[in-house]
């Protein structure tokens, strides 16, 4: 297939998920997979980036990688980008293989469970912090946005290319846990408040949708709740932020 | 000035400054306003917001409350939206008036410091982290998107109209925070890791541009920098996430 008309193709889930194939917009987002271990397929380029040096300097690297290269008019770029103001540079790669039994727990571990986050950007920047604050992997349960679309892929700024999201059933999870010796945690307004409980070496760690949190099925996997304190007033935290604070009070050597 | 044009006129940073109005779209960012004590100016509903209870639910309640309303078509709507899906309102409110003067500390208190943040998401994130984590305000500096803006608005989800932003110039910043016995710390990768640090009783926690972080001359008013401990080969957290972990691990009674 021609790449323009791939690119175009790749906006929808189930063609990603059939072909195996992603989308990585920009400048950032596209040097940080020239970099990354993932097999790039080809790269459509417009003017515009040749415009800056930064542009042209990623346009000889993309040369000289031998990724397979095609310059398309503005309005052909636009037709295939996610993005309002591209920077005319948009690469097709290989979603990478990634299953639980790949994972390599170490003894003290952190798992992020992403249950049914419904904004890409919120879902991009989970991925990022997992990577950050030294989590093994994100684990990605139905009912999430598809963490290989493109604006998931643009918020998470290429750390999803070197620590790949899991995706994963319920059942699959809780067996891999069982397995594993690993305790699920689910953040809830009505849990305990964090900071007074003692914390597994092997710990996973489970925020849910922007409006209603943890779905049943994961409230009930869990074996405890837990809570960020907050301002009396306050209606509740972005679910990035939450999982960050936890990542971060709850790692291994903390 | 007809409502529908004074919306569309808001669109532009310098009419909301020169009208000192802002608009709030959405179902959940109305209602939110709506129990906020911000003054309304008036409403535009399309037909759209009349198909769920929820929305008709707003439009009594709007109506009960006195706000002038306007009924326009979905496309008329649509050229006053900012959003691509509209829930078919949109209100037009009076933005508080809060300076650095009217902030009351208490004798522990913390303060959140926006320097250059460029992303409208990652405003309305942080705005929202600030209230929720019991700062006393969010304090915005130039070069920072206008908080105001109604992607910064949708971002937040409410916590602004109760919280409400302080705009300041570093000179502004510097001379209330030397009055009033206040740090301040900034956020930086070669900083002091996070927890190795006395702190003290009141302290501003400055976070800067999403790809250059903190401006020179904040760096420089900084009494401290600080980092938050990260994986090896990670490149940097979401500013919205960083902030909320040196809120969470900061806080007064931590």
């Amino acid at each position: 297939m021609r790449l323009l008309t791939l690119a175009r193709d790749l906006k929808r889930r189930k063609a990603r998920e059939r072909q195996g194939l992603f989308v990585a917009e920009g400048l950032r987002t596209v040097e940080a997979l020239l970099d990354s271990p993932l097999r790039l397929r080809g790269v459509l380029t417009s003017d515009v980036l040749d415009r800056t040096p930064r542009g042209a300097d990623l346009l000889s690297r993309l040369n000289a990688a031998g990724v397979e290269h095609l310059r398309v008019s503005d309005a052909e770029f636009e037709s295939a980008a996610d993005t309002e103001q591209p920077q005319g540079v948009l690469a097709i790669a290989e979603q990478p293989d990634r299953a639980l039994a790949d994972l390599m727990l170490a003894p003290a571990a952190r798992l992020l469970v992403l249950d049914g986050i419904q904004d890409p950007g919120n879902v991009g920047t989970l991925l990022r912090s997992a990577a950050a604050l030294g989590a093994t992997a994100a684990v990605v349960l139905p009912g999430t946005v598809d963490p290989w679309n493109a604006k998931v892929v643009r918020s998470a700024v290429g750390h999803q290319f070197r620590h790949p999201p899991v995706l994963a059933t319920i059942e699959e999870l809780r067996a891999f846990l069982d397995a594993q010796g690993m305790a699920l945690w689910g953040a809830a307004a009505d849990g305990v408040m964090l900071g007074r409980q003692a914390v597994p070496p092997r710990l996973a760690i489970a925020v849910g949708n922007e409006g209603n949190g943890l779905s049943p099925e994961v409230r009930t996997a869990c074996t405890a709740m837990v809570a960020i304190p907050m301002a009396d007033d306050a209606e509740s935290l972005n679910v990035a932020v939450a999982a960050g604070i936890l990542l971060h009070v709850l790692r291994p050597d903390a």
